[in-house]
């Protein structure tokens, strides 16, 4: 008899991918500009007073290659809060030129193949995780992720010990990535077409690298792991964006 | 021998998604916005008289993530009045920022593993089923999916009462979660590229989750589930629709 | 040793998707838009005079959902007249309001499992279904669809009797559909992507969706069946056209 | 030990689709069009040079469908010139009106699985395979396609005779087609995705269709043949071209 | 037990895929052009001072085929670095004629199976590998691969001694192309969509296809190759921009 795991869930999170239109930005009057940067800017700091009173976290990242240039990661209590943070900047002039390029929606997850004493919502430990800030770190690498269903491979008919032991596995080569590199895992059953959502934080990139080809060998990774897009963001802070729009 | 299952089947469904191309809405004038508004209530003055009428039922939302941020549910008597509601929907001057994205045509299906003297389409729960008024909760989730062919594991090659048996355990992992999420399930063989359409709705959009995480477990969805993209929305009110394009 | 299958074919025959810009069409003037219907009707003519000499079929189809508004089912006895046909349509000033969506280039096949003296050029049955009169059915399904080559299941490396076998029992499953839902059967290997084009016709969609759901448990669709995506229209009488572009 | 085949290379060849932009085409100016196709014809003029110092082959089609409207075969001694040409094309004012649709990047090739003596740049017979001029003939048919490497069926780890004997049988199947179909075969391993190019040259498409049914049953094809898209081309003189762009 | 294997990490890598506008580009004026070709050789200078330095090094090439017509590889130091690349050279005039097509971000790698003595970081054989001037070649060939992941063959849950024997066997059956063709490899797994990038150079992009002609029958390629896009370029000196442009 196949198991289902407990998880445990915090806050929505979006992770909103953009190209800009630098044609279209040069095309704005150096006022036109203005403005719209001013209207981000009190977005930014709507966004911000959600961190302050505990009901979100946000980074925004540049990234790199032409997936995307732009990703925005955002934590919020509600579903709900997450479709109007988008529409909010959509709405915004500013936004004409962040032209959507994809998406993930899914949940901060905590799954218990562990110990069940350690597990509750009413530990701190838990709750820091269910609803984290987002590390303050000079990279992120987000990818998307499900586990196979394949007609020999399937991860979703073994047995939970068996998926428990692999996971343990799993951990444990990552293990030496604790210090240098943060993660945030992300449900998204029923939310988004893949699984999971991947998002980690490091100052070194290489890292990403490094901690992902390790675990490429774990026997989870290797027999269950189906891997969406890759992307790979350097941190933005609200002081350089005018900058960055320059 | 293998043999098929019958089926009961009410309206016909689409469900229509949309992205908003707000930069073209704001180059719009202030009368012509008002005017664009004006047309498309009266549409919907239209759609609600179809509710009153029992000849269908109809749902706004708004959609998380960026694969749409509209759409609409539309259950109607006949196949031509789902061609003819898209048809009126496009003529309208608003339909000119609501991008088709994405859309998938079925018909409201009861499928039969049950005891027989259970369907019938003079039982009055079978028409309640088929005829359904799309549930009044915050959030919707949808997604296509079809049942796996594969060289080994082929739904449609399975004896009826061993899909039988599958389906009844589907349906006791969905057990606990009857009174916190309402479905409307559709068949689209012949109708599109998926096989059916699964609407949830619930007014708590973790249930969603936690009801996919269950039954992903299940035989039928573990081994013979393909999924299609998820999406998720947030009811809107007609009388909320002005406020969201303003 | 496995042997193919003879094939008898008849008119080339050609499905075109459109989507209409409805936006573009709106900013025609009127009487831009009178002289482009002018246009179409005159080129209307010229496929009607093609079906009065025998040189052909056609019918015009509103899509449901959005992957395509429009459809064009053409039938023409040389593969050079179906490219004069787009070439033609293309030119025209309503042309440009109607964007290419998808498409399928086939001919029209009967292949030949049945006993061989009931098929031969010169049979007159045969001839009424190599160079058939589009059905004047209110709704259309088509689909492209290809035999499975995998790894284990294989079409194309079964002995020709068993593959008889299951032909058969296909078209026996399909049997009480005979009189509801009338087919044209082409054959694109060589011409297009997928190997096969089905188009079936009948007064009442409802259909299409039984005899694919019964047919889907035939071994051969079950097994072997590669189905493309499906596209349900709804037949516009020319007399109608200029009231669907109002 | 799996060996390799010998392969002799001729003339690099692109195979460039286009899709006609007619809505543009006729907002030129007459002037414009006349200036436009007459540049065309200087570059027209300019390849039709390279055929006469025998340094290259072309063709231009009319494609069916909506895949395409125009497909360029072009042949060459080096890469450089086709990127050239491409180049060249792309500068003329008629190019906007022609938007890149597909292409197919790759190199005349003989493969030997026959007697070494046969083969050789020395022999004239090799040297007409390898620097062929495209046949002319009413219709064209084009399709990129792999050898599997599956996880059972891999064509890569077959033994060279087995290969051979396959190669053979598919060669004894193509036999009856040799009068009425030309065909050239081009390498495309680590020049563009697909491994081969297929193009095949007939008065009457209909062999096309036969020739592909006849040999999808044999083994090579069945068990090892993966296609691509399949597109028809009429042949486009140039004297018609004004005629067609008019 | 599977261990993974030790890597090498030089400068990360941009391969930056671009479609030309000519349309666009020929309606600026001549002035514009002026204007924007002098700002493309400010950063052209920018780029080399980078070599000079040994911070980088880069080449630009023209794309065979329509999947791209412009392709800049670029090698920085830090992943920053090629994200500011990006923005740069996004900022400048003739960018908006330079349409992102596709991209892969990675960074060179050296997979030890050799030899521990071998590599080591103050090898100086090692660091030329690591931070590599990019070849003067005329042609280049990319493209992206992985390793198969399948329920049958999985290069990850394989031996590390049996993965070493197959990689000697490949660099092997390479060996006879080593003057003619230098490679770079970079590594991609939590960079970028595939796990690797391959960067061919020679003067004869024939070579190009013997070599993965050849090699596609070894081991590791014929079952555990998985190969993304294939792009051809030739090198596009910065004294022949203005002459492509004109």
């Amino acid at each position: 008899m196949v198991e289902t795991v407990e998880t445990y869930d915090g806050w929505y999170t979006l992770h909103d991918f953009r190209v800009i239109d630098w044609e279209k930005w040069q095309q704005f009057s150096n006022e036109r500009k203005k403005q719209a940067l001013k209207e981000l800017h009190v977005l930014l700091e709507k966004w911000q007073q959600a961190v302050e009173h505990k009901q979100g976290s946000h980074g925004i990242y540049q990234v790199a290659g032409n997936k995307a240039d732009f990703m925005f990661m955002v934590l919020r209590p509600e579903m709900k809060d997450l479709i109007d943070w988008k529409t909010e900047l959509n709405k915004l002039d500013i936004a004409h030129v962040l032209t959507p390029a994809d998406s993930f929606v899914s949940i901060v997850e905590k799954s218990s193949y562990t110990k069940p004493e350690q597990d509750s919502y009413t530990n701190p430990e838990m709750l820091k995780k269910l609803y984290p800030a987002i590390p303050k770190k000079q990279y992120i690498c987000f990818y998307p992720m499900s586990k196979k269903r394949g007609e020999t491979e399937n991860w979703f008919t073994l047995y939970k010990n068996e998926r428990g032991r692999m996971m343990f596995d799993h951990i444990k080569t990552a293990k030496p990535y604790t210090e240098n590199v943060k993660r945030i895992i992300t449900g998204a059953m029923g939310l988004d077409d893949y699984e999971w959502g991947v998002s980690l934080f490091s100052d070194d990139p290489l890292q990403f690298k490094k901690l992902i080809y390790d675990t490429r060998f774990d026997e989870v990774s290797a027999k269950y792991g189906v891997f969406g897009s890759f992307y790979i963001g350097s941190y933005l802070e609200e002081i350089n964006i005018d900058a960055y729009f320059s």
